[in-house]
C-alpha cells in the first residue's frame, strides 16, 4: 500500500464533507458532533473550535470522509439536522466535490484579477469563475485570455439602480456563490450588498479601520506611516466596516511617494485577497456580528 | 452572570486538563475521546488533531475543564488509560495547576536569561525556575536580581562527566521538568541529554539547518544570506539536529559587519526561545521521529 | 594592518561625527557638503540622502571620521555653517563621543521600561540614562535594580501643572537631551510637549492612525482587526498625530482575547519603541512638516 | 510650477544616469566623484555608498540628472573614466533611456514565467523581453499570450553542449544583457554560466545555504523546519553557491505536506527572483567575491 494513499490530498473530492457550526455555548457540543458523524460512518479528519467567551458564542469547521459512510448525504444531512436542532445550532454542510461558482467585479487595476485566474487555472482556489463583470472595458483582453465570459456594466448616476439588477439577474442566472471586488471602483447599492449577504468579499488597500473611505495611498502617504495595507472584508450596507476576513502589511519609507505606494500595495492586495477567497470557498470562515472566525 | 465567566481565562487553573496523545491513525479516535471526557464530566474546550499521512500518525491536544467532573481526577486517568489501551495511543495527562519547573543554562551571554525571567516573573511563563546552573560566574548578579539559586559548574575537559553528574544530581533532586540551554555554550554529553529525552530545550543561533556547528554568525557573513535566524529544539545526541520546535529569521544587509548581526540575532533568539519554551509547558509539543506537532 | 582597523566599528567614538542637513531642494548641494568636508580632512564614511519631490526639501545624513581633520572641530563647525548659510539650510553636527542623556517616563508597566535599560546596559543602545520619572512608586524597584534614579511625581487633576514644572526644572538641571514615554500613562500639557519640540519619543499601542485615543487593544477586538501594532512618534500637542517614527505589526486571530492582545502587544512596543530611540540618539531622524525621514 | 516636476519619477529617462562603483576603499573617493558630476553639470539626485572594512572595498551607487549636463554623454564617460583611473576604481555608467533585454529561461512551472510577464508589461520592471528560451514546450502558450516568441530547445545528455551553443547564438544575437533561470530545470554548464558573469539570476526553492541541491521541498518536509524560502543567486559554475542577492521564507507547520510547502514555496519564489531582477535591471547590484552589494 502507498504511504500517501490515506493522506487528507489522496482522499477523492467526493468524499470529502466539511461542518460548520456555531451555536450559544453549551456543555457537550463537540461530544454530539462527533458521536453523530462516527455513528453514521464518517470519520473525522480535522475538527477545529473556537469558544468566544464574551459572546458566549460557539464555532466548529469539521473535516471529515464519507467514503465509508453506512448511509447516504440524506440521511447524514437528517441527523445532523436533528442534533442542530436539539443544540439550536446553525449549520452549514457541503462536499468537496461541488465546486463554488465566484464571480468577479472588476474595473480598471488587473492585479488582482490575473491573480485570481492564474490561480484558480493552476488549482490553487478549487472554485468555478463562470463570469467575469465590470464597468469597464479595460480588462476584456485579460478575460478572453483565460477564456472566461466578460459582461460590461457601464454605471452612470442615472442608470445605477438597473444596472445592478441586471447583475443580479446575471449572477443569480448563473447559480453565482460568492461575489469578488476585485479592485471594482464602483459603490455597490445597500440593497445590492443585502441579497447577497457574506458573499461579497472586497479588498480596500489600506490596513482598516485606518484610511477609511476614497485615496487611502494618498491618505497614508499624507499621515507619514512606515506600514501600508490591505483589507478583504465582507461588503455590507456601512462602506469599508464589514467583516474583516484577512489583512496584511508592508514596511515603507520617506523614499517612497504614492506612486511607490501603489506599486508596493498591489502585491499585499492580492496576497491578501487571494487568502480570503481560498478560506471562504474552503468553508473556513463564519461570520458573528461584525467579526470572523477564520479556521486556517 | 458575567458574560467573562465561561471564558477559558477565568477558568482556575486547577479546574483546566490538557490531554496529549499520539498514535497510529484509525476510524473513531475523535469520537472515543470526545465520549470518555464528556461522558465523565469533562468539558472539552478545544481540541487539535493533525494526522500525518506519510507517517500513518494521529495526533491530539485536548484541552478541557473539569469543574463538573463526575469523578476525582484519578478515575478520570483510569478512564482515559482504558481508551489508550484500546487504541495503542500514547497518552500525557496534566492539569494547570501544576506549575513544571524549570530550569535555565546560561553561560555569559544575558539577552535570552534576561527575557525568560521577565516573562516567567510577569505570568507570562507559567512555570516556576527554581534554578539556574552556569559553567562562568558572569551571570549570577542577574540571578540575584530575581532571587533565583545560581550553581556553578566550571567545566574542563577533564572534569565533564563528573559535573555533568553533579548537575543531574541537582536537577533530579529538584524534580526538574524542562532545562532550557539559553546560550549555554558547552556541548552537553549525549547521555546527559538522553536522560532528559524531549526535555531539553536549545536555542541555535541560525535557521537551521543552515549553519550548523559553530560560530554560524561569522559562516552567515561570510556566504552572504540576506537573512539571518534562530532555531529552538530539542537537544538530542546529534548536535543541532534535534526536533525543531520553532524558528524565525530577520533581514540583514550587505551593510552588517558581524557583530550586527551578533546584535540583531540577539532578538530573534531570546523571541525564538520563549516561543518554544511556552509551548512546551502549555503542552502544545508532540514529538513524531525527528519532527514536531505544535498545536499553537 | 589589521584589516579590520578601518571598519566603522573600529573607529573611535571621538573620531566619528554625523551631520543631519536640511533645505530647499536645490543644484549642488550634495558636492558642496562633501567638498567642505573633504577640504577640511574629514573622510566621509556613509551619506544618504533623500529628496521630496511634492516638499521641494532635501535631506541628508553624512556619517564621517575626524581622525585626520585638519582643523579643530570649531573651525570645522564654521566651515559648514558657512555652507550652511548660502544653501539656506538647517545643519546639525554632533560627534560620537557625546552621549545624549535620556530620561524615561513610565507608569506601571515595565516591559518597555526593562528593554530599554537592558538594552543601554548592554551597550546597544549609546546614550547616558540619568533618571526615571513616574506618577506611580511601582517600578522603583526596577530603577534600584540598575541603579538609575527614580523620581516620583503624582499627578492630579490639580496639581499637574505644578508637577510638569518640576518635572521641566529637573530635567533641564539634568541637561536631558531626549524623554521617551515608555507607556507613561498620563496625558502631558501642551506646553510641556513644545518644550521640548522633537525630543520627546512616545510609544502608542496601535497601527496608528488606526484607534486613537484610549483603549487600543479593546478597539482593536471589537473591530475583529487581524493584526495589532505599536507606533513609535515625536509626541505634539496633537494627542497621537505627531510624526511617526517607526511602526510594526503582529498578527492575531479570533482567538485572541483582549488580554491576549495586550500580551503580544507588548512586544511589538518594546520593539518599536528601542528602534525609534536607537535611531534618535544614532542622529537617524529629520523631522519635516509632520512626516519623518529615517536614515536607517 | 507644478510642484511634482521635480520629483524623480516626473524626471524624463533620457534624463537619468546611475553610475556603479566599487574599488579599494580611500580618503576623497566621495567628494572626488561628486566633484565630477557636479562639475559637468549632472546633478545628484541620490547617492548609496557601502565600505566593507574587511575586505577595504568601497562601493557607491549613484544616481544623477542629466537634464541640464554642460557636455555630451562621450566627455561625461571620459571624465568619470580620468577618475576611475585615478582612483583604480571599476566603474558602470548607464542612462535611464536603455531598456535591458532580459531573456527568460524556463521549463514546466508558469509562475515565476507570469509575474515576471505581468510585472514587464505593467512598466513594474523596466526592459523588454525579447525571447523566452525552454526545455520544454509546455509554456509556449503563456509566451504566445503576451506575444514573445519562444524558442524551443530540448536537452538530452548527449546533445547538451551543442544546445547550449546554439541557445548562446540566440542570445548574443539578441543582445541579451539578463538571463533569468525562473524555475529552469536543467543544469547549465560551466562554460555557459562563465559566458554571462553575473548576468545569469536563477531561483532556488530554499533558503541558502539550507537544502542546496534537488528537491529542496522535501528535504525541508523531512528536516521539519518551520520556515521554508527562496533564494534568488547569480550563477556560478558551482551550483547553488553564487552570490545571493535576496531571499525571503514563510512559515509553515507540522500541517504542511510537501505539496503545501510547493504551493506555498510559488509565492515566495516568485517575489523573491522578481525583486532580485529588479534590482538588478534598475542597476542596484554590485557583486565582491560571493557577496553581493543590494542598494535598495
Amino acid at each position: 500500500m502507498n504511504p500517501k494513499d490515506n493522506t487528507v490530498d489522496a482522499i477523492a473530492p467526493e468524499h470529502q464533507g466539511t461542518l460548520l457550526v456555531s451555536c450559544a455555548d453549551r456543555r457537550g457540543l463537540v461530544a454530539a458532533l462527533a458521536q453523530v458523524l462516527h455513528g453514521h460512518g464518517a470519520n473525522i479528519l480535522s475538527a477545529d473550535q473556537h469558544r468566544d467567551g464574551t459572546a458566549g458564542q460557539f464555532f466548529q469547521r469539521i473535516h471529515f470522509d464519507i467514503a465509508e459512510l453506512l448511509c447516504d448525504r440524506v440521511t447524514l444531512q437528517r441527523a445532523i439536522g436533528e442534533v442542530a436542532e436539539r443544540f439550536g445550532m446553525r449549520v452549514r454542510l457541503s462536499y468537496a466535490d461541488y465546486k463554488p461558482k465566484v464571480a468577479i467585479f472588476v474595473s480598471q487595476y488587473d492585479h488582482c484579477l490575473y491573480d485570481l485566474l492564474w490561480r484558480q487555472q493552476s488549482g490553487e482556489l478549487r472554485c468555478d469563475i463562470p463570469l467575469i463583470v465590470s464597468n469597464h472595458e479595460t480588462l476584456r483582453p485579460i478575460a478572453a485570455q483565460f477564456g472566461i465570459p466578460f459582461h460590461y456594466f457601464p454605471v452612470t448616476q442615472h442608470n445605477k439602480s438597473e444596472q445592478e439588477s441586471a447583475e443580479m439577474a446575471l449572477l443569480d442566472a448563473a447559480g453565482i456563490d460568492l461575489i469578488v471586488l476585485a479592485r471594482y471602483m464602483q459603490i455597490l447599492s445597500p440593497e445590492f450588498v443585502k441579497h447577497y449577504p457574506h458573499r461579497v468579499i472586497n479588498i480596500h488597500h489600506s490596513f482598516l479601520p485606518a484610511f477609511i473611505g476614497g485615496k487611502p495611498y494618498h491618505q497614508a502617504h499624507e499621515r507619514g506611516v512606515k506600514l501600508i495595507g490591505a483589507t478583504a472584508h465582507y461588503a455590507t450596507a456601512s462602506l469599508d466596516e464589514g467583516p474583516i476576513i484577512e489583512q496584511d502589511v508592508q514596511r515603507t519609507s520617506h523614499r517612497d511617494a504614492v506612486e511607490d505606494l501603489v506599486r508596493k500595495g498591489r502585491d499585499i492586495e492580492r496576497a491578501v485577497l487571494v487568502r480570503a477567497v481560498r478560506w471562504h470557498i474552503e468553508e473556513r470562515v463564519l461570520v458573528w456580528g461584525n467579526k470572523t472566525v477564520v479556521f486556517e
